[in-house]
């Protein structure tokens, strides 16, 4: 129930006020260097209080590593990771212990588990998502080794969309933004929702290039089922589109179709998957996130007694989850990807007799 | 791999001309009385061969039980059917057998597994769906029992939208049309696809009513996102939305966020989950379909050789994929309910202490 | 629950008195050539009603495969295979419907599921085995590839017990004993016991030859384990024992570590695995059955409704299950081998640089 | 690969001289109670260094939660729980860095992964199984609140065998002997084989009260199966046996079967165990474990090169793993019980309407 995937297996702890949030990643091959600094740049990349895009919370979000690694090589052994909480402010919360925020999983967590951590939406806060990143980092350091990539940027704020998709800038790119052209745009929204105490949804792109042709496994592992169950799986993910997506169903067959050439596909609307199995051709995935619940206008709400009352947020929170999403999706990507790999290995017999 | 479900474990297996398909479905709670015509009927709204909509592949799909039911009711053990494939044209496919269909999964199957079973797609077969029919089918007589329902329909064809959403219509329209208004002008878009040897996209709408709330395991296991996965699952899917879905995104938090009053939640842009668990309302899931492959027309594609030629389909095909597949849709629904349902079992200490 | 394996993956069907029995075996790599005069060899090896030492019982066993190979070939894809049951007496059984016979399933199913297939002993019969040796087939089918051998035969009957270990002669002798000279002793134990309406307990050996060093996955899917897991899954099995087994407890350390050589293990008292791991030695395992719980003197027990009874069995039995059931501990050791190693590909990244 | 259970699910990690070792539990009930001095109690009970009957390792072993619990309760999020390396001599192990100890997993880690933390063993120390105590102290405490009971007690050591089975006196004994009158030999026995530089073997045996009838999966997770598996994964274990175990092989049906009464079951020689699934009756455990592979007298053996050498070891060592084995074997039949527990809801219809 806390863990993903079936041979690359990520296991998530912790609650976002609790001592620490953490990871035990698991089916990581032996003898790949661990490049510690990279894992702790991909976390400093979600890390929030960066900048004014992002919730003012400080988590300096230091990873530790306690085990797994040998002389800076992974020994095939699970690789455990903790992060300690720091900026834990818990008493912003007391005032919400005994409401459900809308939009929040408060509610949902109490009618499931009859018991909650209130402090900060505990185990359901994005806080949880530090850990996919640093595990994202390790299966980025196995892709590096292949030749495979994966990158991400933001495609729309507020409903203002990019119109070119620049992944070298959405590195550099405070918001993550993939259009240099509309990234101010798409800025303003984000100040101007942060003023008005009200919060702007997005949309996140994922690419994969180099994939080799063959992952993914028919019928109920396939390669785009898997990765819209990773993008579900987000915090705010309320949509999930692979190449041409929602566009394909307005579409004719003979317009939609990829057709081939001795050279390869002629073009890529299937988003580099065919029948759950990728094609060799990038891997394109299309993530929407909801506007960050907390905002900070009145709403209305019920008590854990269910009597009527008014929730009034304080705290700090993300105008927009898209921004910090965008990495979390780029490395929840990483993941799958890698799982797909290991997986797809002794898929013919031949595999078999090149490793024994 | 060709498992579905973590409690409610549905495995099939079969090639659309091999000599049948079928699943075993694990985990049926015993004492469900099996209503055999009831998952007959089920077969028989996703049978082929039915009108002028779909493919005029005549199958009869008559389901076989051939274990885990005994004078009349599930004991508990698997409940293996069978449905054995008796209008196999494969001589059709013989003219494909050394080329790639464009769209289809040929091209990744061949990459992956390195031998193809070419005969109607063999394992890619939307065929393999009525095996999920049939347990989708043993699913829903478990809702029943519940006051479960699941619903589904056809919300857009061709990009003509329903604007009205009457599942009651859907049940009898021969194209599961949603909005009465409308289902004309999408016979017609079917129709006219048809008589120009191409194909047609289109999205289905799932329901599910009266779901516990509570339902859902987080972090990797949460409802919307296994959800996500049942859906991108299905042959030919390519976006999946939950509730509001992407027009969340462009949405402000104070939009998009669901008060809640005692009486219940005042909307439902969330489409009945919250953090990944259910919340008691209606669950919703819009399911978009690309157009069928199978087309009539000349395409470019490579042979196995990887050498240049035309693909000209001959064959039997299904002219808007979206319409079967609502009811493959459905039924994957009703197999995450079901498995969600047994695996919620045990989050309070006071499950245990009421069956133990 | 009715799975075996993780990346080979049995799943098994069916009742005894039921339609059929059978399998869907997920796993199997493509390009591998199905002999199925050879699985249906290993199915006659298992197979009652052939001479006096079995249950007269009289199935023809006939194994059909229905999904999964083309054109002689493993596609990759599930390979289901059914067995139809043909021998069903199902009126001996009528008098048993509403008592427990001691030392069967019967008290614990009625327990667990409030309802039970009472014919034969339904789902725990031990007729569900023969799916279990048309799985281990195939796995045998891909071992030969590899040039590892998986053998068994009978240690022990009724506590008479083998000085030798001959797997040539055991293949041969009616009751799969491994030593010629012990073998009239044991066959006479059986037949006296039939006479008498009684049973006996006995030993099976299972040794597999060949297996690479480095198979099997720490901390929780050891070789060991996992054998121990397979052998006490089979009906009646009550000990397992890897190498020197319950003898090491007995011994100093000095005289149980096998002392290593360049040549290799001086000794082989680990069974060829140490820390869950293979060796590359023999490796050993000792299984241990009990007496067939069915037999023909009056027993005490009870009814569903807890009322004293006597159970006076009829039908058809083995006197000793170990004898069939060395077949079945030898399927499903080689179940075992194929899910390690395909398991264990992708411990180093060295084997996914091989393979993509 | 380094996760147990299904639905109660224990993940470990860390290695015997890294910066910790931990777990994390998933699938604890919320509402549960956690007396985290119970657990340091249970840990206690394993820890090295307390007498002369075991290594003069010092362990603090004081555990740490890091998750899933709020004001006391479980909040049936993920209980991670971490112990921090304290007493590290890893320089008593450069002198083995580059050869393989004899009996043990040295040789197959290096072969598996091609490289290996020879500190102290790592991940293959059984340092390891204090993380399996901790989550079996969880385990306890849910069977406390639903009454059932799980013991464990040293039956033999060296050979020397109990006649009685006092687990009261187990508790207290610094041996954990079952019998009173015996505990002097075999105490004598492990300080012997301590002063001659060698070790010995031991049997520990498990019971477990009071737990309810039905539990255990047919086919293919059967309690009987699951606890070989759980004990044969203990480091050291070579043989496991359920009930009469071994002896049931050399017995007649008419010896061996259980009879049954209205008021229970007259014997119990099948250990509680009936086809797979729990008869109500206790159930009873054999666990073999091998001597202490860790000697201190020279034993031929290679190098990581595969040259002859002699391997002399120091370090510290138990002379009988049987020992505080008995108490890893004790948390793992707590883990396997929860396990069976939570899977077993939902095997009736009537289940799923009590909850829900």
């Amino acid at each position: 129930m806390n863990s993903f995937g079936k041979r690359f297996i990520l296991t998530t702890f912790g609650e976002s006020h609790g001592k620490a949030i953490g990871c035990v990643l698991d089916g990581v091959p032996a003898g790949l260097v661990i490049d510690e600094a990279f894992i702790q740049n991909e976390l400093d990349r979600r890390r929030p209080g960066k900048n004014e895009f992002a919730t003012s919370r400080k988590e300096a979000d230091r990873v530790e590593i306690l085990s797994g690694v040998f002389e800076g090589k992974s020994t095939g052994t699970p690789i455990a990771m903790v992060i300690f909480n720091t900026d834990q402010k818990s008493r912003d919360y007391t005032e919400i212990k005994d409401l459900f925020r809308p939009g929040h999983a408060d509610f949902t967590y109490w009618h499931k588990y009859g018991i909650r951590d209130y402090r900060g939406g505990g185990r359901s806060s994005a806080r949880e998502t530090a850990a996919r990143v640093a595990a994202g980092a390790v299966a980025k350091l196995i892709l590096e080794e292949l030749g495979i990539e994966v990158k991400s940027g933001i495609g729309a704020i507020d409903g203002i969309e990019a119109k070119r998709m620049d992944f070298d800038f959405a590195k550099k790119s405070p918001i993550y933004a993939l259009d240099p052209d509309i990234e101010p745009a798409q800025k303003e929204a984000v100040l101007r929702a942060k003023q008005e105490h009200d919060s702007v949804g997005g949309v996140a792109l994922v690419r994969i290039q180099n994939a080799p042709a063959g992952l993914g496994e028919p019928l109920y592992y396939k390669m785009d089922a898997v990765l819209a169950d990773a993008m579900m799986g987000i915090n705010g993910v309320k949509a999930v589109e692979i190449g041409a997506g929602m566009e394909a169903a307005a579409l004719k067959g003979s317009e939609n179709n990829d057709q081939i050439s001795p050279e390869g596909f002629l073009t890529n609307r299937s988003g580099g998957i065919l029948g759950g199995i990728t094609n060799g051709d990038t891997i394109e995935i299309m993530v929407h996130f909801k506007p960050t619940p907390s905002i900070f206008k009145p709403q209305r709400t019920v008590t854990t007694q269910n009597e009527e009352t008014l929730c009034t947020l304080k705290g700090r929170h993300d105008p927009c989850i898209a921004i910090r999403g965008s990495i979390v999706a780029e490395a929840m990507a990483a993941l799958v990807i890698v799982d797909m790999l290991l997986l797809g290995l002794g898929r013919k017999m031949d595999d078999l007799k090149k490793v024994y």
